[in-house]
């Protein structure tokens, strides 16, 4: 969610809501429904600035305006009593102090239902909006973001489970040898604590990453306990899959402790003909100028230069996502799409789709489950909100009647719909 | 709110909610209580640290644990309909991109009834938390507040009102020629803009201040439009009234453009003994280890080093708040306390306090507001849920007897309910 859809012409598509991502009602209308359907948790991406694609591209994109995560899922949480609320925050243009204090206060208004989306920020323009002439690189990006996390954990550990007594009779709140002072002093941050907020419902917010490049896979390995995947095909997800879980059980982790959750368009039809045909509408409410915005995004160069008709150029790196760019070469390589093809596709959504009835959807899902190519889905509506409507009624009870997903939530927290250990306070084990 | 009770004793008063800082159900409580009793706002004060008393102290303190206030809020909007919704946020530790884009979100998630109270952070140490070794001197950080604000307000007025078109035929989302890009390089920010929010549904959020310094004043009297002021006496407000709106009138704005409101402890009893007498039990309860924290934060030094029973010796001036370090000295001055009898009094709550029945209560209050002291009060409660009752209950139906006070909101905005304009976009005007 932000947008609502990944698609970008979800919000033409007929019946749509445009206004959905910048509407509370109709947000808080869409997490009631999911919570509905027992979802483990609504998620939300983030942008530090516009996006950086063409303005011709970017007045057609619902994008514009949205939400600042870290305000609209409290009170999406005030409104809600199960589902998880992962909300990204990122490690380039943050205070670890900020980034804990406010997961660790919305841990506890929802009853343990946080998770933190930790990324670096794909997009150099959010420089410009932070005080700094350009971006930081990839790399460096990355260090940072690993230092932000030990420190993050650290100052969400600052207080034992125990330490507010509360004595009304002798008049002691808490215990200060139940608090630990973190201290840290690090190559990119220097954080002396203790957070002003007592340990979180989950002792931790369940670290969420999004991350393919190799640096994005390592820190995933090290630290995630769950990562929306890219799509692709099932033989690329399986070999994400391997790739991620071996990295993490070599560190030292329990590769079940990773959940890997591709995200997934889903689009349902009483036939699949109609799904496929209400996919293909769809994709022709992308405008070409959108199409090469996201193409250009994509690259991290301004794709309206090249040839329309002719085949993809070759890129030159940037600093901007990695696993964008590669992604999209692989695919006009893989499929020998033009510039123009790759950007229709581009434009509307080119990762995995799975287009057809609650039972062929369920079908393929059963076969990447068992293929090992995901643990889950973070699935991604054309539309909402008959998009969205659709699989909480169609697709959930099939997948409920074949034993794939939950009748009802069985415990209270986002740890416990997913299945990950609460993790024990470092310095008050 | 925050603590739920500005008086250190507020938690052990027999039937108080001792958790009711970090309890969100009884924070929801609290906040519709206010609102059915026709609350302009619910006011949450924050620190970025640990309160810098010694340890004694600290640790019957009902503050150490307390959640971020733009994670609470959003949070308590959306269980509230009308009442105002103010959050403190700091100049010094915070990036102005993300504080207009939270005061944004929170004001449209809440339908217009958002405010910022803009501080600078006394508490030397948030300095550490934050990556530097030494907080930003008095009057840096009024310097760099003033520039912070400039910012804040003009990404608010990235949009005109009318830039979303959503046109779903055209494909044309928002219009370009309505976003204006900010481009702010100035000698403490820069700050590219423009913001990923459409402008707020008040304009701006309410503008509130604090500061009672000199610094404090002419910041506020050239930007607030809410000022929390100090209490003392009537005399003393009504010096600052005027100082403040003769500072804004000679700045070319219109004074009853800034709503001055000192905060009012407010004890409520059937007889003004009975009042007295529960004001008497709650000062009881207060620890002489809290109190003579509170009054080495006042002063910024470490006050055990005194001698309990001689007079205060010479404070020298440091980077802590001024305004509390001459408040103390003058209050123990005036009233020539031992540093025991001075601790108690600030350990406590040495401000205006209204103590009696409704009537009397009420009486005081006219004085007040009829003597140019006010412009009306910001509540503070001696402990809750029961201090809060009371005034909701008792004192409010008094006031609307006379008229002093509304029977029902008039307007959905947090500026309807304070009287102020909607200001102009200054780039679409």
């Amino acid at each position: 969610m932000r947008p609502v859809s990944i698609h970008t012409g979800a919000w033409r598509y007929p019946g749509a809501w445009a206004d959905a991502n910048f509407n509370f009602a109709r947000l808080k209308y869409l997490i009631q429904k999911l919570e509905a359907g027992k979802f483990d948790a609504f998620f939300m991406a983030d942008h530090l600035a516009l996006l950086n694609m063409p303005i011709e591209a970017l007045r057609r994109s619902h994008t514009v305006t949205s939400f600042d995560p870290l305000t609209l899922l409290p009170a999406l949480a005030a409104v809600t009593e199960r589902i998880g609320l992962i909300a990204t925050a990122s490690t380039t243009y943050n205070d670890a102090y900020h980034v804990a204090r406010k997961f660790a206060s919305l841990d506890h208004i929802s009853n343990g239902r946080a998770g933190w989306n930790l990324v670096t920020t794909a997009n150099p323009d959010a420089a410009l909006n932070f005080g700094q002439d350009a971006h930081m690189a990839h790399g460096e990006r990355y260090k940072r973001a690993r230092e932000f996390y030990d420190v993050v954990t650290g100052l969400w550990d600052s207080f034992a489970d125990d330490a507010f007594i509360r004595d009304q009779e002798s008049g002691i709140f808490w215990d200060p040898a139940r608090m630990h002072v973190l201290d840290h002093k690090g190559p990119e941050l220097s954080v002396r604590g203790p957070l002003n907020v007592a340990r979180p419902v989950q002792g931790w917010p369940v670290i969420v990453q999004a991350g393919a490049s190799d640096a994005g896979r390592q820190i995933a390995a090290e630290t995630a306990e769950m990562v929306f995947a890219a799509g692709g095909t099932l033989a690329d997800a399986q070999a994400f899959y391997a790739d991620v879980k071996g990295r993490a059980a070599r560190y030292g982790r329990d590769p079940e402790s990773i959940k890997i959750l591709p995200g997934a368009l889903v689009v349902v039809g009483d036939t699949v003909a109609e799904a496929r045909a209400a996919r293909d509408h769809l994709d022709s409410l992308v405008h070409e100028d959108s199409a090469i915005g996201s193409l250009s995004i994509a690259l991290g160069v301004d794709a309206r230069a090249f040839d329309p008709d002719g085949p993809l150029p070759e890129i030159p790196e940037t600093e901007a996502s990695k696993s964008g760019r590669e992604r999209a070469i692989n695919l006009a390589r893989r499929e020998g799409l033009t510039v123009r093809q790759l950007a229709q596709r581009l434009g509307g959504y080119a990762g995995l789709a799975l287009v057809g009835t609650p039972e062929t959807i369920a079908d393929e899902m059963e076969q990447w489950l068992d293929g090992r190519g995901c643990d889950g889905f973070n699935i991604m509506f054309p539309h909402v909100p008959a998009g969205l409507d659709d699989f909480v009624d169609k697709v959930v009870p099939e997948l409920q009647r074949r034993g794939l997903f939950r009748q009802d939530y069985e415990g209270t927290t986002l740890r416990d719909h997913l299945g990950l250990k609460r993790p024990e306070n470092r310095f008050f084990p």
